[in-house]
């Protein structure tokens, strides 16, 4: 946040800031989404809606598990949500009480461990390690688990920061091992659609009891409509149900309409996912050779973790120095695990190929 | 919820039920709101906004403040949220610690005690009473606060259910009570705009302190895009901020710049709440007729609260048969006041005029 609001206040004095921080497509609200919003708004009313979603939405969110994972999942399953952070607020609320434990593997998502504590919920961090591919191996958490309970666990694969996937050895062993030690698992999946290099598994290949959480936001390049889903065992659907009518009474109708055009916008959203995969080509060529040769495997999402021990050991430093003397902005590792974070830098790649390119020009000069 | 479901399946097995239920004005989508949302598709990028919303709504808010009310507000103090809703779970996340006591007047909106209870806090019931205009008084505050402290107390003005409103003395003596016995102050004023008898008062006339909430849902007709607002004292702006980061990133920018277009809507706006207008004056004239004689004062919102226990001491039953037999559906008292609730119905007149006439039509035909 604060290099973020460093590299805008840059950006307003007429500094060219290259913005490899933000989280976030670049590219504009797909056709097809855009004619789904005016028919929506053509047709006059825009109310309430049911508390998980309108039955449309819900039935053509379902079928993306058969169409891309060959899973079978009931439309009644499905909740939609004010993107995917409505739907982890509504997961946790039902999920567990205050007090619980819940495992989060590190680097990660720092919103995750902001609601949690908000919700009074006590977060346990789980770190990984790169023998399991940066990503949560059934061992670590059997381990945290053996020391206190933990009530669940919220994984992320492709992982934000780190871009690492879980394979789908990993995720079957993961989701055995939940269940055996009675661990409710969260498994985030924005990033799928977004996958460069191995298998794209879904945790609901192996489990009907997982909250798996997904959103239009990334792959569907629908951010500032704050639309999203998350699949939920069926004992789940009915105290999600009552808390989200409390909570939210629904989510907008207007972008649940939108977000049915996304499903017709394949051959746009391909694009934008060509013009990533060529971003992350570019830099996983050119990162080795100006001296950023030590990152984690960058199998989806659109960031690049890239360990910068050999130049600082504060990130937060090296970020804020980057900005100013490069024009590079990037996120320093601190915001997404707390020890191990002083030496990452994520580097994003959601923004144009040739800015990507140019970053690279900039920070080989800087390094150099 | 029961009684709106089984209306929902009367309706679609072809049944004409007249919709008392529902607190969602019937009215389509502003033109100036259309257009707004419209120009904001054509401009292209829909993404993340400043987790307190764009500065141009935040601005345009804080002058609503200033026309409608004389009453200065910095733009800064406002912050955009996803409905009223985003609004109470924000504002009580960052007021409150878990196990807080938090007074909730009744009849009351029940996600109030919902949302409270899913965040851990404890609701504190304080019946209203006739004398003191079915309102929160202060000496009703100060006996429960003397028997174990209240860290805060959400009061609505405009009401939900009972439509009454507070006297610009009552909302200036409770403003000071909660001052004096350091309980936050939390101003549910999403009705307002929409008051038909008189003085429309916000408290932030009296107190810089108070958290006032407010919404784009009733009075400019936009329930289906979950945006609104609340004012917030300058202490709790940078942890709202913070929690809003975390909790939900942002709400919908499409929302945002439709809401601007809100404000250029006065006319339609007007001739909305002039229907209100007339479906409560015939309200108030053909409901003593027919037997209905005995309700809340209807100062403002679309909400009659009507006293029933001339007819029954069981007001779901009451609904459920009034719903059957009558065709017309409404919402018992039970919803709002789980003790004397028994006693009440409300019908709320946010549909067209001829459907509250007909309504009237039968309901005299049933209880004659």
């Amino acid at each position: 946040m604060d290099v973020l609001s460093d590299a805008n206040r840059l950006a307003r004095e007429g500094r060219d800031i290259i913005h490899m921080e933000l989280g976030e497509p670049g590219a504009p609200v797909p056709a097809a989404v855009r004619a789904a919003a005016e028919a929506a708004l053509a047709r006059g009313r825009v109310g309430y809606t049911e508390a998980l979603g309108i039955p449309e939405l819900r039935a053509r969110i379902a079928r993306l598990y058969a169409d891309r994972y060959g899973v079978e999942v009931p439309a009644n399953r499905i909740a939609v949500t004010g993107g995917s952070s409505g739907a982890f607020n509504l997961a946790f609320l039902a999920m567990f009480d205050v007090g619980d434990r819940v495992g989060l593997p590190t680097p990660g998502y720092p919103a995750y461990r902001n609601i949690l504590t908000a919700l009074g919920l006590e977060v346990v961090e789980i770190p990984t390690t790169a023998e399991a591919r940066w990503q949560a191996s059934a061992a670590a958490i059997e381990k945290v688990h053996a020391e206190r309970p933990l009530a669940g666990i919220i994984v992320a694969s492709p992982n934000n920061p780190s871009g690492t996937m879980m394979t789908r050895d990993g995720l079957k062993s993961l989701v055995a091992a939940c269940a055996d030690m009675k661990i409710a698992l969260v498994m985030d999946e924005i990033y799928h659609g977004l996958v460069y290099d191995g298998d794209e598994v879904t945790a609901l290949e192996f489990s009907g009891d997982a909250v798996v959480v997904n959103s239009f936001s990334k792959y569907f390049c629908m951010t500032g409509w704050r639309i999203g889903w998350m699949v939920l065992p069926e004992h789940l659907v009915r105290p999600v149900e009552r808390i989200a009518q409390n909570l939210f009474i629904s989510p907008s109708e207007l972008s649940q309409r939108a977000a049915l055009g996304a499903f017709e916008a394949k051959e746009e959203l391909e694009t934008v996912k060509a013009g990533y995969a060529a971003s992350r080509r570019l830099l996983l060529e050119r990162m080795p050779k100006i001296g950023l040769d030590r990152f984690l495997p960058v199998d989806g999402a659109f960031y690049l973790y890239a360990d910068v021990s050999r130049y600082t050991n504060d990130s937060l430093d090296f970020c804020r120095r980057m900005l100013h003397e490069a024009g590079v902005a990037a996120t320093p590792g601190l915001d997404f695990d707390t020890s191990r974070g002083s030496s990452y830098v994520r580097f994003s790649f959601a923004g144009r190929t040739e800015a990507v390119a140019e970053a690279c020009e900039r920070l080989g000069g800087w390094l150099g």
